[in-house]
């Protein structure tokens, strides 16, 4: 992960860790948010994607890549193809969210819409593999994806201790995995609790975990569109399960909360699937037992209508942690 | 100006600059934009207020400060103050953001609200001086509060010259005139135009510049609560008319649309103040000349309905750029 990190730190944003003294107030404990919607694409993501398709461009075997995702590593894989002038092939779900598709192809890559699980859309990958020859770039179930992510969780550890203080827990939102495999790699060695957020209902990872072998989770709908894969990653679910990860569910509203509570004690506009990471921070922290959280937020491509319909209820949760 | 950035780097936040493709694309140069909206108290009015209260501290004469404001200047008195354990009293007019009103006294500062000219406030400020001895805290009238805000510009120059380019221009929004100023001795011995920008109406440094001498204009209905005063200060306006300042002027339309481009694009919350400034830098850019443009993006200190109304109508503007 070392390595990754000081390759991928001049080819990515350095993001900021940004502090809100209102939400330290309002969550009882001491928040380090890495700013990861700022990354490039929108999300951090393309850290692992960026590290992937590099792979690909150096082994020179394939003329593209072709990838799934609810859109995030779409963008990502998307962007980082144009930077080594492959072509790439995003296969998003039906009901992906517009400004993603939009995004996606803002980079030149070419979109598929297919079905709305994950086992769809990979069939379609493998179909498009086969027909053209293009490299698959997994969203979460590849080495490269989970170091890569992993190296926010490394910036933002390290961010902290060169700020004189130390994380007591660490908090990503949970998808297919990769992110929270990711920052159990980067933890290695620290004594630091390591805590996934998944949207009610969509908790493949901590029923994953209950059971000891993953478990499918027909996705429930929920605002957090990109934490909707029915199931988590094998590798991502192996880092997981023997680095002791426990799982918070929260629920929409929660997510709502918390997206207005970053714009506002923030300045940072986050996506419902990162904001349900801030969620499940303000749960943990609710509950106690940790002085230092950190959260990774992961990414800021909200469709602006969620966002001002969540502003607009937003007068009550205006008044919170300002006095 | 060295010295004070020197000593402003370890108070405040090292607020990234970000880079928006989208934002390129749509406006034909390359922007560059100092986010700080993610600066201590929401504004880099804070980098002003806290030279100006240290030195009130170290000069050992006053127990407390006052100041006047629309609003962020008088967060970063109240900031600063707390951080000396000195009493600060703010004097904002009586249709202040409301949002505003409440961090200030979430800093522990007393709140006083007078009138909505600043003729109104200054008089207040310097009653609240002679009956209590309070040190006066100028908004913009104030060599600490002008170079203070000054590093800001310093910063974003130096970083873009870091990353191997250099600003053509360099854009801040204007109120009384202290970030401007600030700027154009920023930019000293640097080839680059220094661009302010005036709300349609709010046009007090325009109208100055022109005249050759201070002009007071009667403020016009803005969104831009933080660009209302009615004359720029003194010291910015020999500043800047020296330095061959230039103004333009956006509408409120315009201001929204790059409110939402802004959450969109970067995934930052501005305010509508901050939001003029992208504004002016977009129409610069639409007129040509420029390259390289560097925006002060001045605070994200925006209450949530006027957010989301911004977002509410942005279904066109969401459109821009992506493609």
């Amino acid at each position: 992960m070392e390595q990754a990190a000081a390759w991928l730190s001049g080819r990515t944003v350095a993001t900021p860790v940004v502090r809100s003294p209102a939400l330290d107030r309002l969550s009882g404990a001491r928040l380090w948010l890495k700013a990861e919607n700022l990354q490039e694409t929108g999300s951090y993501k393309y850290r692992g994607a960026l590290r992937a398709v590099d792979r690909v461009a150096r082994e020179g075997r394939h003329r593209g890549v072709v990838a799934q995702s609810t859109g995030n590593h779409g963008i990502a894989v998307a962007a980082a193809a144009r930077t080594y002038g492959l072509a790439a092939t995003v296969v998003l779900p039906a009901d992906a969210a517009a400004n993603k598709v939009a995004r996606v192809e803002s980079y030149g890559a070419q979109v598929v819409r297919r079905g709305t699980t994950v086992e769809e859309r990979l069939e379609e990958v493998q179909r498009l593999h086969r027909e053209h020859g293009y490299a698959v770039v997994d969203a979460y179930d590849h080495p490269d994806v989970v170091v890569g992510q992993g190296t926010a969780a490394l910036e933002l550890i390290r961010e902290v201790e060169r700020r004189g203080a130390g994380l007591d827990a660490l908090v990503l939102p949970v998808g297919g995995g990769g992110g929270i495999a990711g920052a159990c790699l980067a933890a290695t060695g620290r004594d630091l609790a390591i805590v996934g957020v998944e949207p009610v209902g969509c908790d493949s990872l901590g029923r994953s975990l209950d059971a000891g072998h993953r478990v499918t989770v027909p996705p429930a709908p929920t605002l957090a569109d990109g934490l909707r894969p029915s199931t988590v990653g094998e590798l991502p679910f192996e880092i997981a399960s023997r680095s002791g990860t426990t799982v918070v569910r929260v629920d929409d509203p929660e997510i709502v909360r918390a997206m207005v509570l970053a714009a506002l004690h923030t300045a940072l506009v986050l996506e419902p699937s990162a904001a349900a990471g801030l969620a499940g921070a303000l749960r943990i922290a609710a509950s106690g037992g940790y002085r230092d959280i950190g959260v990774v937020l992961t990414g800021g491509n909200v469709e602006p209508a969620v966002l001002a319909q969540a502003l607009a209820g937003a007068a009550t949760v205006a008044e919170e942690g300002v006095r």
